[in-house]
């Protein structure tokens, strides 16, 4: 099971670097800042929740294996640049993927540190989510994801449903595998029916 | 006293959430960015001046008191959204107390860690201000404390205040009551007598 | 040797703080914008660099000398603006010196504490250039640094120049000359021949 979370979490990792190189060319960068957005893309969402636990070393620094993956998916993008706008469903599905795996492990990880839920369930949303905030940031945008798509509630249920299987002590292996399916399923459902959260329509809050 | 500052505290949260809140509502965020840059408006200061001085683990990660404080401001201003825009005088107030309270604790931190005079005061600053910056970041604005208003200086001037008196041993509870009364006094005063930093003006410097 | 270090160091501050507060002073921000712009970009890239690698306190916290040249660097951007426009070889000179001192003392400080090569020139490279994107990041600009220039390769490749020549033991003043000199050269030269790294110019990636 372990090392079927850690080949997870690589292609989680994979998969948001090329999402990250994909928006940094969209952009114009240049190849040090296509490497950098797909850096933080795919790792920013775990530096920031290990700077706030204030857990060190972080994975990829103590496993260069993240780095190496991360400079693939950077060359991958240059090479088959044509391709991957065709891949764009199997693109989104291990996406998905990542998402699950990143909230399990930020979950996980807050829980063993000792901390209260709600706040193990900020962390495994953060762990999952800061990535592409950060992306968005450097490259001059308002984080997408706070803008559509029921993305990070997928994520905070499964926070939910990981602590909760936790608490009645089922099985480590059944409850990493439900945590996943809740976050795929939840984000599948979401974009097939449309699903958004609701937006503050009211225009008396003024504008810029 | 002590609970006097914390209750101080938790109102300067939810002041500086639903701050926050309003300003993602006005960019269209949906529910889930409205919360996130609620909350990194609210506790963002503090998680800054927390992990340059390494001090964990961080009050709302120990208290999750400042995070159903952050979710009842979301709740406030979705279910509040006409009136709060009335209430921009007693807004303006409590931000007001907001940021001395936050000055205060920051700079009160800092000094227990034993940190040069010069730091406390930054400490005390970034706790304060740097809320509001990663507020505007996120929603991909110029920060505008860096434009108007002296903000950061009424708590600069809090700052040197609270260690100055401490320096000469005054009662603890009559220099916190004196540094909130620094830092609040010399904002009204700002707002009221439009005082502003001076800009440098000239345009040798080039533009973009 | 360490005051020669020393010494480039807080020259390469006092330069990155006056190239912080131009950029400042471009957007119109008051007094506190134009030093709070400043001390970012001056002390932003070691900044990040500590909090990765949990090495506190950080230096500007435990020696105000730091604090102090970026207040003398932000003042003399306020008297001598019309000046230094015309000083911009000298202040490219002086900032590809700090480029070079920032990359060592990096991958320096990550070598010490035992980190595996590939982080070591990562960590010197994020010495040297996330101060700049924090400024790029803070005044709303696309990171300058990710869409021209070989500015980072130029700190890689030091960086790798510095660990090559220490694991062959050559000595340690050496050593730190040699890096410092392949970071200007190729700094130098790339700007003189208008060296650029490739960007992905496929359209059918998308566009926003």
């Amino acid at each position: 099971m372990e090392n079927t979370i850690y080949i997870l979490d690589l292609i989680g990792t994979f998969v948001f670097a090329i999402s990250g190189a994909i928006c940094a060319a969209q952009k114009k960068l240049d190849l040090f800042g296509v490497i950098i957005i797909a850096f933080v893309t795919a790792v920013g969402g775990g530096m920031i929740r290990d700077v706030l636990m204030n857990s060190h070393p972080m994975c990829w620094m103590n496993d260069t294996n993240y780095v190496w993956v991360i400079l693939l998916a950077v060359f991958v993008t240059f090479l088959f640049k044509n391709e991957i706008g065709k891949l764009s469903k199997t693109m989104f599905l291990f996406d998905t993927m990542g998402l699950g795996v990143f909230t399990l492990l930020g979950v996980q990880k807050a829980n063993l540190l000792g901390f209260d839920p709600v706040i193990c369930v900020i962390m495994g949303t953060i762990s999952s989510v800061m990535g592409g905030v950060t992306r968005d940031v450097l490259t001059n945008r308002i984080p997408i994801i706070f803008q559509k798509e029921i993305y990070a509630s997928a994520c905070m249920l499964g926070g939910i449903s990981f602590l909760v299987l936790n608490h009645f002590n089922i099985n480590e292996h059944i409850n990493f595998a439900i945590t996943l399916l809740v976050v795929i399923v939840i984000r599948l459902m979401a974009v097939k029916f449309k699903l958004r959260l609701p937006v503050i329509k009211d225009n008396l809050l003024g504008r810029d």
